[in-house]
């Protein structure tokens, strides 16, 4: 099985079996960069560039190709709905379209399901009824798995984890989807980087700021702690909706988990009806940087 | 079909055809007040209500008993697994003994996830794949229809919707689940009550403060005002995680819905991803307060 994990300035391809990565392969791309084309131009230069990357493993007895897309999908059609990075596609039928192109099945699935899947079928939510997954890396995505199936919401928007809102104050950061206060503003990579530049007037990556806040500088620690903090609130917010035990995050974000942990779970528990205080699981991804990729390839399983 | 809505203080029992309530008694009941009892002798003492007040309607023609129980049931095992208000209860078998007591069917469910399922069945929900409805009476409950069925989450506590977090300040109001900001804490009739007596001094109830609002007191008017743009703020954020676009709200509370209204859509719109606003539509129940009793009735269908 071939799968693909598309990011907007590469596309990682893979030949996949029994959940391993035998081969792979990384191609540029520039889908954060489509402005000037029109709709069709947008789609027919996805389909150009994915084609020829795949074309790069497709052997005779490739099975199919898997994808994890950044966008919403309609149930499990293939088709993507809408992608905030690329606003002129609207109900593009991918998987159809590559798969005339490829002459294999085709399945294509938002990413941070993918993801979800990939945890669920390998890693560390394997036999989990219920799973909530969290991507922690540039961006905060979701995705949920309810009774051992990936499930997408009417129209694929589901588990916009990202986006919820866990600061309501009036000086609550602004998120790039608009609102204040998403839990997206304060604990993603770029969030981090962010408010790091703000206190700081450096501006560095994530990885360093975690770096600087083991040797103590205390503007690093305190973004690093009110990120758990936040990212435990709005697990709880999801649990007391949906009532599941288990949470996995991957994501570039991982290498900071042995601060990000404890404020996350203490800010979890905290704000759970009690009941459920001291239930919940959260689990960091035991499969590297492949979640995605490995539950891409599952599409077709 | 014999279907119960159990309340703290009193039993609505009836039969119900096609949907239609065709005979209804009500009965006294202390389950609010059983403090002094041990587990096995609040188990006894509810069974034993329970079979007294369904043996008034009892024929040889009943089918079974649906019953709608403030508490949270293990899938639809009919297993109350525990009860907010009657703590010394455990893993209680309800259904089962209940049933080798009447001779007849029994099952048994959250009282507010029987709401959303009536609702489904017979009100603004029907037809609707998948449903958000929320209790809005003297505290908020919630009960999820997902692909037509409920929704129990892992241990019958999915939807606590009334304890979604919506006011994170440091003086956001104190709910009964130990949290402060919850929606519960301003928008229940129960918060209504209690902060307009802190406005004013006047301890009335929020029927009362209703009417006042409509006769111009500022104070009743903002707050069902805020009331109206906190619910749509949980409701924004369980539709961020959930993908649905049909919500219904139902209980004491929906003779206020032009006032409560209007802020609740649009703190809701205001809230959500952009492209999932102006999608979802909240629709008061057409069910009078029938929507508990009506759901129990289908448990067993």
């Amino acid at each position: 099985m071939l799968a693909a994990d598309i990011g907007g300035t590469n596309i990682r391809l893979a030949q996949i079996r029994d959940g391993l990565i035998v081969n792979e392969v990384r191609h540029q791309a520039s889908f954060n960069q489509l402005g000037h084309f029109n709709s069709k131009q947008a789609e027919l230069h996805i389909l150009h560039v994915l084609q020829e990357a795949a074309e790069t493993l497709l052997t005779e007895d490739t099975q199919g190709l898997g994808i994890g897309f950044p966008g919403f999908f309609i149930g499990n059609s293939g088709v993507l709905a809408a992608s905030p990075n690329i606003p002129q596609l609207k109900n593009f039928a991918l998987s159809k379209a590559l798969s005339e192109r490829l002459n294999i099945p085709v399945a294509a699935q938002n990413d941070a399901l993918c993801a979800a899947v990939g945890e669920h079928s390998f890693g560390v939510g394997k036999g989990c009824t219920n799973l909530l997954h969290i991507t922690l890396g540039t961006g905060i995505g979701g995705g949920l798995i309810l009774n051992h199936q990936p499930y997408t919401g009417e129209s694929g928007m589901a588990m916009e984890f990202g986006h919820l809102r866990v600061n309501s104050a009036n000086d609550a950061r602004l998120c790039g989807c608009g609102n204040h206060g998403c839990v997206e503003a304060y604990a993603s990579a770029h969030a981090i980087s962010t408010q790091y530049f703000e206190a700081t007037g450096r501006q560095t990556s994530a990885r360093h700021i975690y770096q600087a806040a083991l040797n103590g500088d205390e503007n690093a620690q305190t973004i690093f702690n009110h990120a758990g903090t936040y990212l435990g609130k709005a697990i709880a917010e999801a649990v007391k909706l949906l009532d599941i035990r288990h949470v996995s995050i991957s994501g570039g974000l991982l290498g900071a988990w042995d601060i990000l942990h404890p404020p996350m779970l203490q800010a979890l528990n905290q704000h759970l009806i009690p009941p459920l205080q001291g239930k919940i699981i959260i689990l960091p991804s035991t499969l590297d940087d492949n979640t995605g990729l490995l539950g891409a390839a599952k599409l077709l399983v």
